[in-house]
């Protein structure tokens, strides 16, 4: 039968990432990496070696664009940076290629635009490489933030995600650097943030952004630092703060008329196969003000396989519907990216214009 | 001997909260309720019943400046509403009465420095009633943070402290009508943000605060949900939100270079006698990216007893002090206060401004 056929992943680009989804792309049913490509055949033979792909007799390219005709590859991961994003991920769906992309997905929302125009010319699947959301914890608390019992109405939410990088990064990674990732840390953990922040609004989109003075920027002038806060017609605000120079931090707090929900390892949980938030709901002091009626409840998710695995599995879902039964790319991914890549824009616009409001 | 004779309390104003004043100078080791007084002696006389205080023989003034006359009160406690503390303050000092007045201080820092002169001028001690300072969890948590090991430079402090006020309190409450606590949300919840985040800074006042746009107001124009950002000139950044309209929370995360300290009930801890935080430090991901290193640790800190009898015990230590070995009084509480004021002024100065920042 045709969805027995495994997917058969190319993975373009070396990306210290990419041996964690070759791994994933290994661990998920009826999914296996192909194919890998460098800019150079040596350093993919490396990956293939370190990731012990070498093993499974993976295809080994020196070019992106050798790696695009394999008629064997029927999707690509590409952790390329953003930058080469737009060029590659174009002729990957011109070649057929369905997509899971490393995020930050483009520089700004007309180049992803571009991208996206070119997977639904092609009829292929795009999905950003955000794992959290596959994670069955992300959907407990999406349930949970829906129940108008437990929560009520948004009234704010704050969230993080930062890390201290190292001198090595600072100096090397291509996160740092202007002609690769020029949105820096904004795109990188910043992404996260915004994201989280839409999931939490259900993909209402802010109608107000404004960037936090001040910015850390490195030499080069790439953003290592920075904070927002967005705001909805109702009273919702929202504050993020993401940063390479500070501790590692991945908090979610929603905090809504009845009750307030709170996780500190979002992006990437603690554990691999089970992960943790807390809420309270129907809190109040007790008499004479000397404590409280509740304390938070802690919600333990167990999940088997961990989260890059289940994305890996979803979008092979995604992409195994279409080949087999024609079914239409799921348009809710691309626009996810779409709306988290807006936001993203409006708080580098909001940085250049000096901190000033912009309205989406 | 004369520092065995207990400290004699005036409770200047039956405030709710006040029976939980009451219960602490009960509690607090050599200390009396010895006056209490309303605006007429049948307030006063229902407030003595309510907290057992009839049974004690405590004198019951239906008038403040009859409690202030008493030779006999050593020391208030005033739970007034703000646009009263500045004349009843000053004349509390003028009186020679050692001086717990509840938050906010004042209306703003030009109020709150006369009060200040007043207690300076006439040797009395002055402390604003915020319990948490006094709780050993506080001084704990404090340590901690000051070890560069654990913690190192702190990057960003966010402080949330809000509840979900009800129809009667939304109607009635002195702190939504402007003329009682025009700082409203502000003034009450907000005190406690502000007060947190100059606590994690050791008392460094920002250089900037800007108000976040927008914020939440009744009919009559009193903040009831507001939120700013604080920057040091040094990278240092703050954000806090108060509100009357969202759920309990009262949380304050301080992210270091190293390590990120996380506390969700710092003003009134969900329990009386006990009290936790989280910490991590050192944490990095583990190999592939499939985990961390470290989860946060808790830490439990045993309070016994309550850390509102601490706050009148160290008050009642201090008013000691003066009265027995004619020390001068401690400086640090009136400076605690005095920035809070000046920070909490430039947040109302910035929104009144239009979310404009305002240089400290």
């Amino acid at each position: 039968m045709a969805d027995e056929a495994p997917i058969r992943f190319g993975i373009v680009g070396c990306a210290e990432i990419a041996r964690k989804l070759a791994r994933a792309i290994t661990l998920a049913s009826s999914c296996t990496v192909h194919a890998i490509a460098s800019r150079s055949i040596e350093k993919a033979e490396q990956f293939a070696g370190k990731t012990n792909l070498a093993e499974t007799a993976v295809k080994v390219y020196g070019s992106y664009d050798e790696l695009l005709d394999d008629p064997d590859v029927d999707a690509v991961y590409m952790p390329l940076p953003t930058s080469l994003h737009l060029k590659w991920a174009v002729l990957a769906a011109e070649k057929k290629k369905h997509l899971l992309l490393e995020k930050p997905t483009a520089l700004d929302v007309v180049e992803l635009d571009k991208i996206l125009k070119a997977c639904e010319d092609n009829g292929v699947q795009f999905m950003d490489a955000s794992m959290w959301y596959h994670h069955p914890r992300t959907a407990k608390m999406k349930e949970l933030l829906s129940d108008p019992h437990i929560f009520g109405q948004i009234k704010v939410i704050h969230t993080s995600a930062s890390f201290l990088a190292g001198p090595e990064f600072l100096e090397n990674d291509i996160r740092v650097k202007p002609d690769l990732d020029a949105l820096g840390a904004l795109g990188d953990v910043g992404w996260y943030c915004v994201g989280s922040i839409l999931w939490a609004m259900d993909l209402k989109l802010p109608t107000t952004v404004t960037a936090v003075p001040k910015v850390a920027r490195n030499p080069a002038g790439v953003i290592m630092s920075c904070s927002a806060t967005l705001n909805w017609e109702e009273e919702t605000l929202a504050t993020f703060y993401c940063s390479f120079l500070a501790d590692y931090t991945q908090d979610i707090t929603v905090c809504a008329s009845k009750g307030t929900l709170r996780v500190q390892d979002f992006v990437l949980p603690y554990e691999g196969t089970t992960a943790a938030f807390s809420f309270t709901t129907g809190a109040k002091f007790v008499d004479l003000h000397i404590g409280w009626n509740v304390k938070p409840q802690e919600v333990q998710v167990i999940n088997e396989p961990p989260q890059e695995v289940l994305m890996v599995e979803e979008f092979a879902r995604l992409v195994k519907n279409i080949k087999s039964s024609n079914c239409k790319p799921e348009s809710k991914w691309p626009q996810k990216s779409r709306m988290t890549q807006l936001v993203l824009d409006a708080v580098k616009q909001s940085i250049d214009l000096g901190f000033k409001p912009v309205h989406l």
